[in-house]
Protein backbone atom coordinates (compact mmCIF):
# COMPACT_ATOMS: atom_id res chain seq x y z
CA UNK A 1 0.00 0.00 0.00
CA UNK A 2 1.43 3.66 -1.04
CA UNK A 3 1.57 5.82 1.58
CA UNK A 4 -0.49 8.85 2.07
CA UNK A 5 0.44 11.84 0.55
CA UNK A 6 -1.15 14.94 -0.12
CA UNK A 7 -1.53 16.64 -3.31
CA UNK A 8 -2.01 19.94 -2.35
CA UNK A 9 0.06 21.48 0.92
CA UNK A 10 -3.09 23.84 1.67
CA UNK A 11 -5.30 20.73 2.41
CA UNK A 12 -5.88 21.62 5.59
CA UNK A 13 -3.80 20.15 8.17
CA UNK A 14 -6.32 18.42 10.52
CA UNK A 15 -8.41 17.21 7.45
CA UNK A 16 -5.18 14.78 5.76
CA UNK A 17 -4.20 13.86 9.50
CA UNK A 18 -7.31 12.30 10.16
CA UNK A 19 -6.89 8.67 10.40
CA UNK A 20 -8.65 5.56 11.45
CA UNK A 21 -6.44 3.23 13.51
CA UNK A 22 -7.47 0.35 15.52
CA UNK A 23 -4.68 0.19 18.48
CA UNK A 24 -6.66 2.11 21.22
CA UNK A 25 -4.93 2.65 24.41
CA UNK A 26 -7.78 1.40 26.79
CA UNK A 27 -8.01 4.70 28.47
CA UNK A 28 -11.63 6.46 29.63
CA UNK A 29 -12.72 9.00 27.92
CA UNK A 30 -14.50 12.14 29.72
CA UNK A 31 -18.01 12.25 29.27
CA UNK A 32 -17.49 16.04 28.78
CA UNK A 33 -14.54 15.01 26.24
CA UNK A 34 -17.59 12.90 24.12
CA UNK A 35 -20.43 16.02 24.39
CA UNK A 36 -17.86 18.25 22.73
CA UNK A 37 -17.40 15.44 19.88
CA UNK A 38 -21.17 14.95 19.77
CA UNK A 39 -21.91 18.62 19.60
CA UNK A 40 -19.10 18.66 16.98
CA UNK A 41 -21.32 16.11 14.87
CA UNK A 42 -23.98 17.81 14.94
CA UNK A 43 -22.81 20.80 13.81
CA UNK A 44 -23.18 19.36 9.95
CA UNK A 45 -25.41 20.56 7.69
CA UNK A 46 -28.18 18.86 6.55
CA UNK A 47 -30.85 19.29 3.81
CA UNK A 48 -33.69 21.39 5.52
CA UNK A 49 -31.69 21.60 8.71
CA UNK A 50 -33.22 18.33 9.91
CA UNK A 51 -30.53 16.99 11.56
CA UNK A 52 -31.45 12.98 10.95
CA UNK A 53 -28.95 11.61 13.06
CA UNK A 54 -29.00 9.91 16.21
CA UNK A 55 -25.76 9.04 18.33
CA UNK A 56 -26.07 5.96 20.40
CA UNK A 57 -23.14 5.69 22.62
CA UNK A 58 -21.82 3.40 25.36
CA UNK A 59 -18.36 4.01 27.25
CA UNK A 60 -16.10 2.28 28.08
CA UNK A 61 -16.95 -0.08 31.42
CA UNK A 62 -20.35 1.42 31.63
CA UNK A 63 -23.19 -0.49 31.60
CA UNK A 64 -23.70 -0.72 27.87
CA UNK A 65 -20.53 -1.31 27.05
CA UNK A 66 -20.13 -5.03 26.53
CA UNK A 67 -23.84 -4.83 24.94
CA UNK A 68 -22.72 -2.27 22.30
CA UNK A 69 -19.12 -4.15 21.69
CA UNK A 70 -20.95 -7.47 21.01
CA UNK A 71 -22.97 -6.09 18.44
CA UNK A 72 -19.28 -5.52 16.38
CA UNK A 73 -18.37 -8.45 13.85
CA UNK A 74 -15.80 -10.13 15.73
CA UNK A 75 -12.87 -9.17 13.66
CA UNK A 76 -13.88 -5.34 14.92
CA UNK A 77 -14.77 -6.75 18.47
CA UNK A 78 -11.14 -8.24 18.71
CA UNK A 79 -9.73 -4.68 18.45
CA UNK A 80 -12.21 -2.13 19.19
CA UNK A 81 -12.48 -3.58 22.99
CA UNK A 82 -9.77 -1.13 23.85
CA UNK A 83 -11.42 2.52 22.45
CA UNK A 84 -13.09 4.48 24.62
CA UNK A 85 -16.50 4.89 23.26
CA UNK A 86 -18.13 3.22 21.39
CA UNK A 87 -21.35 4.75 18.95
CA UNK A 88 -24.19 3.91 16.72
CA UNK A 89 -24.99 6.28 13.94
CA UNK A 90 -28.29 6.37 13.39
CA UNK A 91 -30.26 8.32 10.91
CA UNK A 92 -34.09 9.05 10.69
CA UNK A 93 -35.75 7.91 7.25
CA UNK A 94 -38.34 10.29 7.36
CA UNK A 95 -39.46 13.93 7.22
CA UNK A 96 -42.32 15.95 8.36
CA UNK A 97 -45.59 14.88 9.59
CA UNK A 98 -48.93 13.46 8.86
CA UNK A 99 -49.89 14.37 5.57
CA UNK A 100 -46.57 16.06 4.68
CA UNK A 101 -44.58 12.57 5.94
CA UNK A 102 -41.84 11.64 3.60
CA UNK A 103 -38.45 10.08 2.67
CA UNK A 104 -36.17 12.32 3.42
CA UNK A 105 -33.94 11.95 -0.06
CA UNK A 106 -30.40 12.53 2.54
CA UNK A 107 -30.94 11.01 5.15
CA UNK A 108 -27.58 8.92 5.11
CA UNK A 109 -25.64 11.45 3.38
CA UNK A 110 -26.50 13.80 5.98
CA UNK A 111 -25.37 11.80 8.93
CA UNK A 112 -22.06 10.96 7.16
CA UNK A 113 -21.48 14.53 7.45
CA UNK A 114 -22.37 14.47 10.49
CA UNK A 115 -19.77 11.23 11.16
CA UNK A 116 -17.44 13.55 9.51
CA UNK A 117 -17.60 16.47 12.00
CA UNK A 118 -17.78 13.96 14.36
CA UNK A 119 -14.10 12.48 13.44
CA UNK A 120 -12.12 15.97 12.75
CA UNK A 121 -13.49 17.32 16.43
CA UNK A 122 -11.92 13.76 18.32
CA UNK A 123 -9.24 14.60 16.06
CA UNK A 124 -8.59 18.05 17.43
CA UNK A 125 -8.49 16.58 20.93
CA UNK A 126 -6.24 14.07 20.47
CA UNK A 127 -8.35 11.46 20.16
CA UNK A 128 -9.07 8.85 16.88
CA UNK A 129 -11.80 7.67 15.57
CA UNK A 130 -12.95 5.13 13.56
CA UNK A 131 -16.11 4.20 11.68
CA UNK A 132 -17.05 0.73 10.93
CA UNK A 133 -19.66 -1.15 8.85
CA UNK A 134 -18.81 -4.71 9.99
CA UNK A 135 -21.70 -4.65 12.20
CA UNK A 136 -24.28 -7.37 13.87
CA UNK A 137 -26.72 -5.42 11.55
CA UNK A 138 -30.02 -7.32 12.81
CA UNK A 139 -28.92 -7.89 16.21
CA UNK A 140 -28.16 -4.30 16.88
CA UNK A 141 -31.07 -3.20 15.35
CA UNK A 142 -33.26 -5.31 17.47
CA UNK A 143 -30.92 -4.89 20.58
CA UNK A 144 -30.44 -0.94 20.15
CA UNK A 145 -34.40 -0.84 19.45
CA UNK A 146 -33.71 1.34 16.27
CA UNK A 147 -37.34 2.25 14.67
CA UNK A 148 -38.10 0.81 11.49
CA UNK A 149 -38.13 4.44 9.77
CA UNK A 150 -34.48 5.09 10.79
CA UNK A 151 -31.53 3.49 9.05
CA UNK A 152 -27.98 1.89 11.27
CA UNK A 153 -25.64 3.63 9.47
CA UNK A 154 -22.54 2.64 11.16
CA UNK A 155 -20.82 2.12 14.28
CA UNK A 156 -18.01 4.62 15.24
CA UNK A 157 -15.32 3.61 17.92
CA UNK A 158 -13.35 6.84 19.83
CA UNK A 159 -10.35 6.41 21.72
CA UNK A 160 -6.60 7.32 22.14
CA UNK A 161 -4.22 5.74 19.82
CA UNK A 162 -1.80 2.57 21.37
CA UNK A 163 0.90 1.43 20.13
CA UNK A 164 0.83 -0.98 17.03
CA UNK A 165 3.06 -3.49 18.94
CA UNK A 166 -0.81 -4.07 21.38
CA UNK A 167 -2.42 -5.64 17.78
CA UNK A 168 -2.09 -9.24 15.94
CA UNK A 169 0.34 -9.11 13.62
CA UNK A 170 -2.30 -9.36 10.97
CA UNK A 171 -3.62 -6.24 11.84
CA UNK A 172 -0.26 -4.30 12.78
CA UNK A 173 0.62 -4.06 8.91
CA UNK A 174 -2.07 -2.52 7.88
CA UNK A 175 -1.54 0.04 11.42
CA UNK A 176 -1.27 3.08 8.97
CA UNK A 177 -2.90 5.62 6.97
CA UNK A 178 -4.66 4.87 3.65
CA UNK A 179 -4.00 6.58 0.55
CA UNK A 180 -6.45 8.17 -1.49
CA UNK A 181 -7.64 8.16 -4.95
CA UNK A 182 -6.16 11.12 -6.95
CA UNK A 183 -8.55 14.20 -7.46
CA UNK A 184 -8.21 13.59 -11.13
CA UNK A 185 -9.94 10.59 -10.59
CA UNK A 186 -12.73 11.83 -8.18
CA UNK A 187 -13.25 15.20 -9.46
CA UNK A 188 -14.44 15.14 -13.61
CA UNK A 189 -15.75 18.52 -15.21
CA UNK A 190 -18.86 17.91 -16.63
CA UNK A 191 -20.53 14.96 -16.83
CA UNK A 192 -20.07 11.30 -15.92
CA UNK A 193 -17.25 9.35 -17.61
CA UNK B 1 -35.22 31.28 14.62
CA UNK B 2 -33.34 31.36 17.35
CA UNK B 3 -29.42 31.99 16.65
CA UNK B 4 -26.45 29.70 16.44
CA UNK B 5 -25.48 29.18 19.85
CA UNK B 6 -22.04 27.35 20.64
CA UNK B 7 -22.70 25.06 23.91
CA UNK B 8 -18.93 23.55 24.38
CA UNK B 9 -16.48 26.60 23.59
CA UNK B 10 -13.95 23.76 22.89
CA UNK B 11 -15.91 22.42 19.29
CA UNK B 12 -13.28 23.72 17.10
CA UNK B 13 -14.60 26.91 15.24
CA UNK B 14 -14.16 25.83 11.84
CA UNK B 15 -17.34 23.29 12.20
CA UNK B 16 -19.24 26.00 14.06
CA UNK B 17 -18.71 28.45 11.73
CA UNK B 18 -19.41 26.69 8.47
CA UNK B 19 -22.70 27.45 7.40
CA UNK B 20 -24.55 27.43 4.00
CA UNK B 21 -25.30 31.07 2.75
CA UNK B 22 -27.43 31.46 -0.54
CA UNK B 23 -25.81 35.30 -0.81
CA UNK B 24 -22.81 34.66 -3.79
CA UNK B 25 -20.41 37.31 -4.78
CA UNK B 26 -20.15 36.13 -8.79
CA UNK B 27 -16.98 35.77 -9.00
CA UNK B 28 -14.84 33.28 -10.56
CA UNK B 29 -12.71 30.35 -8.76
CA UNK B 30 -9.26 29.47 -9.18
CA UNK B 31 -9.38 25.78 -11.18
CA UNK B 32 -6.44 25.28 -8.40
CA UNK B 33 -8.75 26.69 -5.35
CA UNK B 34 -11.43 23.83 -6.95
CA UNK B 35 -9.18 21.21 -6.73
CA UNK B 36 -7.64 21.38 -3.36
CA UNK B 37 -11.46 21.70 -1.80
CA UNK B 38 -12.12 18.48 -3.88
CA UNK B 39 -8.47 16.79 -2.64
CA UNK B 40 -9.86 17.36 0.89
CA UNK B 41 -13.83 16.15 -0.07
CA UNK B 42 -11.26 12.53 -0.74
CA UNK B 43 -9.71 12.45 2.06
CA UNK B 44 -12.96 11.87 3.75
CA UNK B 45 -13.06 8.35 5.56
CA UNK B 46 -15.05 5.62 3.85
CA UNK B 47 -15.70 1.86 4.25
CA UNK B 48 -13.01 -0.27 3.65
CA UNK B 49 -11.17 2.59 1.95
CA UNK B 50 -13.85 2.33 -1.49
CA UNK B 51 -14.20 6.32 -1.83
CA UNK B 52 -17.10 5.40 -3.81
CA UNK B 53 -17.67 9.09 -4.31
CA UNK B 54 -17.48 11.14 -7.68
CA UNK B 55 -17.73 15.04 -7.97
CA UNK B 56 -19.05 16.42 -11.44
CA UNK B 57 -18.45 20.20 -11.88
CA UNK B 58 -18.95 23.13 -13.53
CA UNK B 59 -17.06 26.43 -13.06
CA UNK B 60 -18.86 29.37 -13.62
CA UNK B 61 -19.24 30.40 -16.82
CA UNK B 62 -17.70 27.57 -18.39
CA UNK B 63 -19.16 25.24 -21.38
CA UNK B 64 -20.96 22.93 -18.73
CA UNK B 65 -22.25 25.52 -15.94
CA UNK B 66 -25.76 26.59 -17.70
CA UNK B 67 -26.39 22.77 -17.91
CA UNK B 68 -25.73 22.35 -14.83
CA UNK B 69 -27.65 25.54 -12.98
CA UNK B 70 -30.52 24.37 -15.33
CA UNK B 71 -30.09 21.12 -13.01
CA UNK B 72 -31.13 22.55 -9.94
CA UNK B 73 -34.94 23.48 -9.12
CA UNK B 74 -35.64 27.13 -9.78
CA UNK B 75 -35.24 28.36 -6.19
CA UNK B 76 -32.32 27.20 -6.17
CA UNK B 77 -30.92 28.49 -9.31
CA UNK B 78 -31.95 31.87 -8.15
CA UNK B 79 -29.33 32.45 -6.00
CA UNK B 80 -27.00 29.46 -7.03
CA UNK B 81 -26.29 31.47 -10.49
CA UNK B 82 -24.14 33.64 -8.35
CA UNK B 83 -21.68 31.17 -7.29
CA UNK B 84 -18.37 30.45 -8.75
CA UNK B 85 -18.88 26.53 -9.35
CA UNK B 86 -21.39 23.64 -9.15
CA UNK B 87 -20.94 20.26 -7.83
CA UNK B 88 -22.64 17.00 -8.43
CA UNK B 89 -22.02 14.74 -5.69
CA UNK B 90 -22.45 11.24 -6.80
CA UNK B 91 -21.80 7.83 -5.11
CA UNK B 92 -20.95 4.14 -6.68
CA UNK B 93 -23.94 1.96 -4.85
CA UNK B 94 -22.02 -1.30 -5.27
CA UNK B 95 -18.28 -2.45 -4.33
CA UNK B 96 -16.11 -5.43 -5.50
CA UNK B 97 -15.88 -7.02 -8.99
CA UNK B 98 -17.61 -10.29 -10.75
CA UNK B 99 -19.14 -12.66 -7.83
CA UNK B 100 -17.99 -10.42 -4.78
CA UNK B 101 -19.98 -7.47 -6.33
CA UNK B 102 -22.62 -6.45 -3.80
CA UNK B 103 -24.10 -3.31 -2.56
CA UNK B 104 -22.48 -0.64 -0.71
CA UNK B 105 -24.09 -0.29 2.47
CA UNK B 106 -22.45 2.82 3.19
CA UNK B 107 -21.92 4.36 0.05
CA UNK B 108 -24.45 7.31 0.50
CA UNK B 109 -22.82 7.73 4.21
CA UNK B 110 -19.31 7.75 3.03
CA UNK B 111 -20.33 10.60 -0.05
CA UNK B 112 -22.05 12.75 2.70
CA UNK B 113 -18.58 12.46 4.80
CA UNK B 114 -16.88 13.69 1.84
CA UNK B 115 -19.05 16.76 1.35
CA UNK B 116 -18.37 17.26 4.95
CA UNK B 117 -14.37 17.50 4.26
CA UNK B 118 -15.04 19.53 0.84
CA UNK B 119 -17.36 22.42 2.95
CA UNK B 120 -15.26 22.46 5.62
CA UNK B 121 -11.92 22.95 3.33
CA UNK B 122 -13.89 25.48 1.36
CA UNK B 123 -14.59 27.24 4.58
CA UNK B 124 -10.48 27.73 5.60
CA UNK B 125 -10.45 29.16 2.23
CA UNK B 126 -12.77 32.06 2.58
CA UNK B 127 -15.03 30.48 0.38
CA UNK B 128 -18.87 29.35 1.43
CA UNK B 129 -20.26 26.24 0.07
CA UNK B 130 -24.22 25.18 0.32
CA UNK B 131 -25.26 21.68 -0.35
CA UNK B 132 -29.04 21.40 -2.21
CA UNK B 133 -31.20 18.37 -2.49
CA UNK B 134 -33.55 20.72 -4.71
CA UNK B 135 -32.33 19.10 -7.77
CA UNK B 136 -34.32 18.16 -10.90
CA UNK B 137 -33.52 14.38 -10.04
CA UNK B 138 -34.56 12.72 -13.63
CA UNK B 139 -32.83 15.66 -16.05
CA UNK B 140 -29.99 15.33 -13.70
CA UNK B 141 -29.13 11.72 -13.90
CA UNK B 142 -30.25 11.64 -17.58
CA UNK B 143 -28.24 14.76 -18.37
CA UNK B 144 -25.11 13.79 -16.04
CA UNK B 145 -24.92 10.62 -17.59
CA UNK B 146 -25.16 8.87 -14.09
CA UNK B 147 -24.98 5.14 -14.35
CA UNK B 148 -27.71 3.50 -12.88
CA UNK B 149 -25.83 1.51 -10.51
CA UNK B 150 -24.66 5.22 -9.08
CA UNK B 151 -26.89 7.40 -7.00
CA UNK B 152 -27.01 11.34 -6.81
CA UNK B 153 -26.55 12.86 -3.81
CA UNK B 154 -26.49 16.21 -3.72
CA UNK B 155 -25.11 19.10 -5.39
CA UNK B 156 -22.89 22.10 -3.97
CA UNK B 157 -22.84 25.67 -4.56
CA UNK B 158 -19.21 27.18 -3.75
CA UNK B 159 -18.43 30.58 -3.83
CA UNK B 160 -17.51 33.68 -2.16
CA UNK B 161 -20.63 35.22 0.05
CA UNK B 162 -22.39 38.37 -1.12
CA UNK B 163 -24.15 41.14 0.83
CA UNK B 164 -27.66 39.52 1.81
CA UNK B 165 -29.19 42.72 0.34
CA UNK B 166 -27.91 41.02 -3.80
CA UNK B 167 -31.18 38.44 -2.92
CA UNK B 168 -34.75 39.11 -2.78
CA UNK B 169 -36.51 39.72 0.53
CA UNK B 170 -38.05 36.46 1.28
CA UNK B 171 -34.16 35.12 1.34
CA UNK B 172 -32.92 37.71 2.92
CA UNK B 173 -34.43 36.89 6.25
CA UNK B 174 -33.10 33.35 6.26
CA UNK B 175 -29.56 34.32 5.08
CA UNK B 176 -28.12 33.40 8.53
CA UNK B 177 -25.90 30.36 9.84
CA UNK B 178 -29.04 27.96 11.66
CA UNK B 179 -29.32 26.77 15.12
CA UNK B 180 -28.83 22.92 15.56
CA UNK B 181 -30.68 20.43 18.08
CA UNK B 182 -28.88 20.59 21.58
CA UNK B 183 -26.52 17.41 22.07
CA UNK B 184 -28.97 15.31 24.65
CA UNK B 185 -31.25 15.51 21.88
CA UNK B 186 -28.85 14.09 19.22
CA UNK B 187 -26.54 11.50 21.62
CA UNK B 188 -28.26 8.70 24.14
CA UNK B 189 -26.66 6.50 26.15
CA UNK B 190 -27.46 3.40 25.32
CA UNK B 191 -30.60 2.22 23.37
CA UNK B 192 -33.20 4.04 21.27
CA UNK B 193 -35.41 6.34 23.17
Amino acid sequence: MPERQQAHPSVTPLIVERWSPRSFDGSDIPEEDLNIIFEAAGWAPSAFNIQPWTLLYARRGDANWDRFLALLVEFNQSWAKDASALVFVVSNRMQGRGEKRSENYSHSFDAGAAWAMLALQATTMGYHAHGMTGLQFDEAVSDLGIPEDHRLEAAVAIGRKGPKENLPEGMQEREAPSPRKPVSEIAIAGSFQ
